[in-house]
């Protein structure tokens, strides 16, 4: 991969077009997460494959902003690139526009009364791309152009959009019929004084039509746009994608189907007053559309009501039997993960365990996983970061930095699974032989701030912003802490990530509410030393009610010892502990009766009170 | 006071202007939480005399809304009159806009097809003007009128704006001149690409210019704007108010002064590219001044750079001469509260206590409190709720509600002082004699929660509302809550209430730093029961410096023992009971070489470890 070589093109390209910079995003034209590869321009232009980044190229220069999930995956990917690392969240560290102020600036190329930079408008987002306009203007009048994807130009072998077949996705998992879902979008819709709106949010379409597919790497989704009016719905897809079986299925769902490239000429003959469009979720061109339609040609006007799609929640609060179907994939992975431990127990403190590496073991992990009955897929890169490499929060293990495990330190093992009832991600720190205190000590504190998480009650409607600390405050104390976020949603059988609650230190007005899924995995990182993190998927429930109205609190689904040998118990508050032992004799109560003798031994000292 | 024949009045102007209701917010032109009594409309429509509330009056209905703190008392207010009760924050209450979008569609009365409303423009922010508009729109299209203020013809008896005369405040308290403020505040502008701004909030002009006023009840400002060009500063103000004394120091400091009226015209000659104005602290009127001047005349357009004023942060990070003087007050406040709870404790438990009421415990307290140097005012009107009144979150007796205490039971006393060098706010709840198992409860856990944000450590640049969960947690695994926020900034010889930082489980995206004060003050009240509050102001001061950054502190101010008869001790953590043993040592070890032999045995005792 020459990154420099393909720096050359896009100038080449841009110097034609007159161009300062150009603008990479790591979206695609549905704000997923993770994205088919033909839309990876950023990962194409910088070489770095983080799954969030965003790369800007001057004519003589390059940066590439990410998080600190990414800083150190970053660094060692951009290496030998013009690249400068840009790290958000940093004190210092400018914004896109203002970095473009000072680099366009000071340029002395010989072009330097160019003041355009370019973005793809398809692949940001309409907030994204009117923020970036407000913030180029102030930076002495930069403009954007947004109609503009060098990567037609330069990108020669680019991945085609996939065209991978779409299946029903069940009602017995589903619990809900696609038409029940659409007349309370459209009730939401209602409410929200809209008479349709565009979903352009993969999952979002998926979770509404109760179909899945495989374009996307562990997401079950496909790549579509779903027009709603008050009358009609409209599913855009490339044709091809769709079997005999979901052609009839869709017809007696009473949903149209148009061509994918369709969807601007759907926008433009929507014909009533007005269309909810997500601004987050929906890119800078079909909203440009939606919004030019009074001025251009004959086409009537339509208002935009810009406001968050309702899907987005509607999804994230689970039915009964998307929860029974949580239920039973959690005791499917606890079974693997158990088996997996038991396994991995034979090598540890042992010299023989260094005839196993990072890849070696997600190899065994994920083989055990597709023993489960409905096992489907992986719903992530699996995190196996042994030692150091426990400190790269999203770290994934490659031929070139796949290392042997030692009987020493912390291995950090991230991981979850599709199975067609349920997805699952979790997230054990084992104790590979002898620890040093430093490791016991973020071990310990990471425990405890995922033990208070599990013990929090809160009333319905609070905030992930505001429970959030319940998982740093021990932390904090020692003047320790972690960038990311504490957790986030989990789909049914859909994206791993779902939003948009989560427990973070920045705000999501997304109020907590029973029936939801949510992650609890605070870590510590330790660069080039250590890491820790433990997670467990929790699902809300009622507590009580009093005159102060509805209490909640977490009821844990994930079922999987959490590693003893590692914990500094005078760290743990008596409650902490009591927590512990609970769960740890409720993990033994359900997992045992699926295991053999040898696997239940193990799992009865791994569960035994401290 | 005749509520009904006021909105009679009021029904035949708008039957005049066709009007289909009229919208009395509890603003003044410069959006302050206290306001002189000449811009007290809605409390003169009303009869509801709370900080804060909406009164809404259609040709056929009336309707307030308040929120939690206030609904006992609006209850008993508005008991007579046709007002109903809307009550912010409860599941189920109609927004303004809602509301009178039903009203004015069901009412039968013969004018069904007026859908204007007004409102008076000054005496509202731009923000919630433009948000209300919006809203309305949303139902069938009713519209606001903006520049309507029926007091004008209604109100015979209206008090004028004052014309109190305004001081100097000294730079030994201020710590830094006007001069250096303007240049920082200058400098801030330019970082936000601004030529200039116009103030209006009242505190944060007496702040910029060191000048205090008697304007508003308990508040030491004076009523005015502030005009800063990139080269000129203007105060808008009535020049009666200017002594010569401080007509010489504006002359020096060359602030130039108009007439408080000509504001307008002030800003229409405005002559840079750009003005910022904070939407959410300049009115509306203003607002629309600027917004119109290219449409209007041959006026020069102004650029509004809509942002939060960069002077509402700079004033809330005191520095070391403002910290100095908040010691010296909050030394100064810890004499006079514990030379009352000395006296009070005298009647503890006795039959002697019926003889003191709440407002002459409030007398006793004052009076105690103007002894000290520097004393200026009271800080706030001083809530002393006994019993079932402590459960009325922002309770003031009067003569009607004054009741004897009784030797049992709790009292509710929260207070503060403006002392020349600082301003105070300080909460105790005192046992008066045996309490029940639920009051000690309710104690114990408001307690405990105080304690949980005292030792608190966190990251430079949290928010109030990632810690705020910790006044909470022990309350809410109990189903209990208070809906009030958990603490607010205090001005320096300023508005005890001063923001933007706060604890409170809304959103409030205002990082903490090192030199804000905050009170720390969870509550808890069950109705028509009892109430208890704790509250210390708190200093932010560093912790310590680590790979992940800076982190911060709490040092409790509030020198003044905290109640321990009702403390269950079972209930406190080894942790909570550590700091409470260490702050009442160093209460005691600060004040006790202040207090005479009496006092100070009385001290030992309430301070002696438990």
């Amino acid at each position: 991969m020459d990154i420099n070589k393909r720096l050359e093109d896009l100038r080449e390209v841009m110097r034609r077009e007159h161009l300062a910079a150009c603008i990479f995003p790591s979206t695609d034209p549905h704000q997923g997460e993770y994205i088919p590869d033909h839309w990876k321009s950023r990962e194409w232009i910088s070489g770095f494959n983080g799954s969030a980044g965003t790369a800007v190229v001057t004519l003589t220069s390059a940066a590439l902003w990410t998080d600190s999930r990414y800083f150190i995956a970053a660094e060692e990917q951009l290496k030998g690139t013009e690249f400068q690392l840009m790290k958000l969240k940093i004190e210092g560290t400018l914004t896109i526009a203002q970095w473009l102020g000072k680099e366009i600036m000071q340029s002395r190329h010989p072009y330097e009364d160019w003041t355009e930079v370019a973005i793809d408008g398809k692949c940001s987002s309409a907030s994204e791309v009117k923020a970036l306009i407000a913030d180029l203007r102030k930076e002495n009048g930069i403009t954007l152009r947004t109609n503009f994807d060098p990567m037609k130009m330069i990108w020669r072998d680019r991945p085609m959009i996939p065209e991978n077949p779409v299946e029903v996705y069940p009602l017995e998992y589903a619990g809900e019929s696609a038409h029940d879902k659409i007349a309370r979008i459209r009730q939401a819709l209602r409410e929200r004084h809209a008479d349709g709106m565009l979903m352009a949010a993969l999952d979002d379409i998926a979770w509404t039509l109760n179909l899945r597919g495989t374009d996307v790497h562990c997401n079950p989704v496909f790549v579509s746009y779903l027009l709603i009016s008050s009358k009609n719905v409209t599913l855009y897809i490339n044709k091809v994608k769709l079997t005999p079986e979901v052609s009839a299925y869709l017809k007696a769902e009473n949903i149209k189907v148009e061509d994918y490239e369709q969807v601007e000429n759907g926008l433009k003959d929507y014909f009533e007053y007005n269309i909810l469009l997500d601004p987050d979720e929906v890119n800078y061109r079909l909203y440009e559309v939606v919004k030019n339609k009074g001025k251009m040609n004959d086409l009537q006007k339509t208002e935009i009501v810009e406001e968050e799609s309702p899907v987005k929640r509607m999804k994230t609060v689970k039915n009964e039997r998307e929860i029974a179907g949580f239920r039973s994939a959690m005791l499917k992975d606890g079974i693997a993960m158990t088996k997996f431990l038991y396994w991995l127990s034979g090598y540890i403190g042992k010299p023989e365990i260094s005839g196993l590496t990072e890849m070696s073991i997600d190899q065994k992990l994920t083989s055990l996983r597709a023993e489960q009955p409905l096992y489907r897929d992986i719903s992530f890169d699996t995190i196996a970061g042994y030692g150091a490499h426990g400190a790269i929060v999203h770290y994934e293990a490659t031929p070139e930095t796949d290392i042997p495990l030692q009987p020493k330190g912390l291995l950090l093992l991230d991981s979850g699974a599709q199975y067609l009832d349920g997805t699952t991600d979790i997230t054990r720190t084992i104790a590979l032989g002898p620890l040093t205190e430093e490791e016991k000590k973020i071990y310990t504190l990471v425990l405890k701030g995922h033990i208070q998480i599990e013990l929090c009650k809160f009333p319905s409607g609070a905030s992930g912003t505001q429970i959030d600390i319940l998982a740093r405050q021990a932390m904090w104390r020692e003047g320790l802490n972690y960038l990311h976020g504490t957790g986030h949603g989990i789909g049914t059988y859909l994206n791993v990530h779902e939003g948009p609650h989560q427990f973070r230190m920045e705000w999501k007005p997304a109020p907590l509410v029973a029936g939801m899924t949510i992650t609890d995995e605070p870590g510590i990182y330790l660069s080039g030393r250590c890491g820790a993190r433990t997670e467990n998927t929790l699902l809300i429930v009622p507590y009580m009610e009093t005159e102060f109205g509805k209490f909640l609190q977490f009821e844990s689904l994930t079922l999987c010892p959490i590693d003893k040998p590692p914990i500094i118990l005078d760290m743990m508050t008596p409650e902490e502990l009591a927590w512990l032992n609970q769960y740890h004799q409720h993990v033994f109560d359900t997992l045992s009766p699926h295991l053999n003798e040898d696997e239940k031994t193990w799992l009865q000292e791994a569960c035994s009170a401290m």
